[in-house]
């Protein structure tokens, strides 16, 4: 019995923060990591499902690096990384676009939609949601790319039938070419272009961390640049914060970078005073 | 931490109740001696706000006999009880809607409203809610009434505007004259009219028990008449069980007599599988 | 049959009035004295049902100074006055929210709809109608309060499903705190946040008068400030025409202080040319 | 003073009947020989746009003939008569569409629309409302026509949009053949596809009459088929009858044969207990 | 079955036309002398179907001169010509009104809906569309008016309704005085109006001609003041292009002066990137 | 310019078919050898967008085996046909989700889009569209499923957006199990959901052939099973027809076996008399 009560008690809890967060856009990025293991899958789903359920718009964006990764294996192609990024010739991209649209994507909306929530799958080709272009103009990239245009209207379309629009990070351009692109980068975008609340990145790190490795709770965008300079933000943290930084300057109102790994993050940053990981705000 | 994902926990627990009272109306009525314990009505107007707030429709009934009783002797009016009701002549009568209407009903919507919920308080006589006749064809009781007609539209009209009508236990006759309603009786018919999936009764006992005075949760509407046979339900608790059985006949799904005695019983109630006090169902 | 036809004409010269304020709002202030007479109460209702009929949203404000007094002296509860106005203490003010709001409020409701119109009581704490603070700030009023915030959205969703609110002069504090506000007050209130068309106050006097105690049909707001210094106007009148000029510097079209001792003063006043009592414009 | 009080006094006694006719859809026929005196053109005018002004929905079929015939006679087309109605050849009918849709039925419409009402003039082709075929299939009557199809739905589109239709008495078929249809024959068909609450005959006699020529006020719809048989009535008043007998059996709630000739007759019939002329009723 | 795919394809053709016109307003004027000739006149009605069909809100407006003429000569009614105008006094008036709106009108109307479409006739008395003022200030010219208002909203519920309004060239003021005004002029007016995407004034000359008699495919509105100057434009021609001219100014995209003598010249000009006759552009 | 004339002779022609279909459900199946020929697929997307354009629902159904087939090659993965079935087990049905999924539906979604079309794809994990159970009980099949229920709602909210569903056929049951279901299976299903106006099936043969190879334009359902029993039809065509007849039972008016090799074959099928291919009717 006094479990019930608590657990009243912390659904008054969160009422605030749902009040807050109705009806308006919330992006979420779920990276290819957090969507390998089973039980952090699954606890995303429910996040997601709970959050539709209680009237917030979710827009989810994941990754698959991991997935495509072992695809490429299986077919045997070997692919080239240039400054990291790996060289996206015409049979990498089959396989990219195949693997994020055809296996990730649907199997997360499969997820949601079994869970009791209301979902579909979007790949930029959809209403050509992402229009793209080439990363480098120089080609040396293939066919990663960047998000130069969103379909807004059809997302929003989307939005307001109540359904959570899943969506893979694959672009096109006006001649039907595929692009490859970041997901933190097409979350970003989505998440300016619909002028989102809230943008939440899910990584597999704590968050933003201090010289001296300790998590930074609240980082105010001003202080990014010589952070970056001085290189206490870098690697794979340097694109996340600067996707932040773009969003914020698009009128995203509040932007993280929190812990995939820990079940429910999703529903403790938007549903707790303290939140998780590192929240950077203008 | 460690709370927080506690939290997470219970708010997907929630989930599936969520989902099968949203956009469904649920009558909840509170008994006046709850309404004057001021953490007992804070705790349920914050389940009220919070029920609302996730999409459920809720529709508040209160009584208010206590409050009543304090004003008539202050007023030095003094009242005969027939049956264990009071007979209500035109100078009580006038007590009763002082005080139901503009006291008890006006004090719970005011703090739904601070809570941030949206609330408005409803007579019997706003849109000519709640028409009613004498209860007592003979006039011994006086102004003591019964619902005869409700107006379901008026009441769906700010349901569908995403309001929660609280309603007071008055009703009016086609000639103006106003009756003072037992506030389970409007609850039965209000969750009857609207065809409600719950109703739902706080009052100041646990539940129906059995005959060895043990709460029996759950109880089929069928073997209600011979417990009122054998005495084993008696008193009170008599109007509250029948008031049950005809809004079971009227197709409202359960119905539910809960002890209001403790903080979020109606939370704990519609968000967990045991529930609270006695289910009765068809 | 001469009769029918001269019926005929009357209607027939009440169209360009109708033309000209439907669907625009007119808020109409009730004063206690006339309530107090049934077959002045009875024609304002009569007038107030027809209005509805054709299309024009109005909004009633009552006021009930003389029905408090009558329960104060009931209750044996002695007031000091202080500039004309009561100091209101806590028990005070419970004994004029319970009677504006409990009685005199459902009272006019129940005429109105049992009459053919659709109405609906709003007091202040419904939907924070009416948010309010102390009118002096010593406090040495007690709970006489001012309007300082009007939410004006709801009363717009009760006037958009056409059901004519219906307004007790109570208002409140975020803090739940209740406050006695004069009724011209509110209506004046309400006609600025609706931008009403029309702002109609019913007295217990013909209207302005002029120094020669002849009364004034027509009067400009900028003549008001003279005729309050010379004291031509003076006493209870001096409230009312302020909260006309405030009503007009908010936007309101015309402003009227008519004789509600003459029965269906407000349909004479809207639906014909030269109206009644005193026009206040810009 | 006492004008103006008397006069709300009738306002409020036409209040009931506003209430009855309101959302409601009356079809009121109007002769050439009143369209032919000004001054109750006018009148009709006026009560057609009070009407609609407060919320009554409003179809006019208009006549003609004696416009029709004065620009036969101009135009030097001679005419036979069978029966009483005028043989209708090809040059004829021309004249008839022309009088009827071009200058009867646009005068009408500039007139209702210039006093502040909406109106559109539509005839039997446009889209196509009036299917028709030969009233006497021997041919003998050359393109005088009968109503066999109305097209409701576009009918109820203009009156959704609260637009009069004012319908001149034009068919046509599926082969765009035109026809001249009897006015009368018209409204009562309207009435009987739009299930109109009213239909309403204007005339240039004061109603039906009884064998000692006393005007019936009331008058049941069985007693009319022996009064024919009987000759009690006759000549023009017989299709007149039969056309309300019509629009009974197919759902009209009641009908109306009054006195044209008198100003506002309308009106009186409409708003008034007593009413005008002969109803005839189920 | 060759055929079958030569028809795919050129239905394929189509395709972005009708994208470029769907859901904006073509207004279309044709001629008496074209609604003369029973092929043309066909041809044009399938035209006006097909466009309605597919989504394009076509908006047509027609003379009728010849017509008017043939009925003039009938009744013997004599008319002299003011600057190829010709002086309308009330009794030609009343012809000009009678043919144009009772017969042309409703010929056009009947044919569209016959054909499949959803027509209805209006004139400039039905919901005051089109109010005039003499055009000869003078009064030489009599009833010979001009457009000074357009009632857009009127038109619009119609176009929204998805029906297409054929328009009577008949103006009147607001004191119900009737007036002729030339249809182009009116097709002008409405084009401006409706801020329509194209204008096409159906001629019976293939277009406008250059010095050496050439047809100009395309033509730039600032050249045709001086083509005007030197008489190469000249006669019925000039008015034409200064209603494009005016329509281009108003905001209307393209406008067009085309060979109506041509079947289905409205498809040729609308469906193909060559058109027809002269386009007028900014 | 004759062309020109011609062209439009054709639109008129394909008025009719316009007319009757718009508004209507049109299913179309669309398999992999088509969608392998780019001059047939880009034809079949431009058919697709000018139905769109006309206001015709399309729901496209795409195949895939083809496709399926080479990269089941390129992975080395070996699979084992029974009754001309492939096994599918989980590595096969991998890959058939991510070719059918992610390149065969995707590519044909941007190529409607990139057209000038509206489309998203569909496979039927997004909102459960397809609830799939395994074809064989056995289980020998493995993965080969068949629909067991549609979730038709989430369809027609795409359609009501006025987006062309692209549905990929990949069912799913309840435990996210997900299936492999022929095209032509799912059109059907989707046809009956629906209650489609056509079922059109584009194969890579001409139709349904009569016992002398002739083909059969039109084919009453009833004689279809004898055809089967003496093995008139026979091989792939026994499940197209079954499929049809399937369709038919289920409401679908009409159902279509047509030649998908020959360019605009859809097209052809919808607007003209002849239409392509075999009817089979009831």
């Amino acid at each position: 019995m006094e479990r019930a009560f608590e657990s009243a008690q912390i659904l008054i809890e969160a009422l605030p923060y749902i009040q807050k967060f109705q009806n308006k856009v919330s992006v979420i990025k779920i990276g290819g990591e957090v969507i390998d293991r089973e039980e952090l899958v699954n606890s995303f789903v429910q996040d997601v499902v709970l959050l539709q359920a209680v009237g917030i718009n979710v827009v989810v964006v994941h990754g698959g690096g991991k997935q495509v990764e072992r695809m490429l294996e299986r077919l045997g192609v070997k692919t080239e990384k240039v400054q990291g990024m790996r060289v996206t010739d015409e049979q990498t991209m089959e396989v990219v676009e195949m693997v994020l649209g055809g296996i990730v994507n649907k199997d997360l909306v499969a997820r949601i939609n079994l869970a009791g929530g209301k979902a579909i799958g979007i790949s930029g080709k959809d209403g050509l949601t992402l229009i793209a272009e080439p990363l480098d103009e120089s080609g040396k990239l293939g066919a990663v790319g960047k998000v130069i245009d969103v379909n807004r209207k059809f997302i929003q379309q989307v939005i307001e039938e109540k359904i959570v629009p899943v969506i893979a990070p694959i672009g096109v351009d006006y001649k039907g070419k595929t692009y490859n692109i970041n997901a933190d980068l097409v979350a970003g975008a989505l998440a300016s272009a619909l002028s989102a609340e809230k943008l939440v990145l899910l990584t597999d790190v704590e968050g933003v961390k201090d010289k001296d490795g300790k998590l930074i709770s609240s980082l105010h965008a001003g202080k990014i640049k010589r952070m970056i300079d001085n290189q206490v933000i870098s690697g794979g943290m340097v694109p996340k914060v600067n996707c932040c930084l773009e969003a914020l300057r698009n009128g995203v109102h509040k932007t993280h970078i929190i812990d995939g790994r820990i079940p429910h993050s999703v529903l403790v940053e938007l549903f707790t005073d303290k939140g998780m990981g590192t929240e950077i705000y203008r």
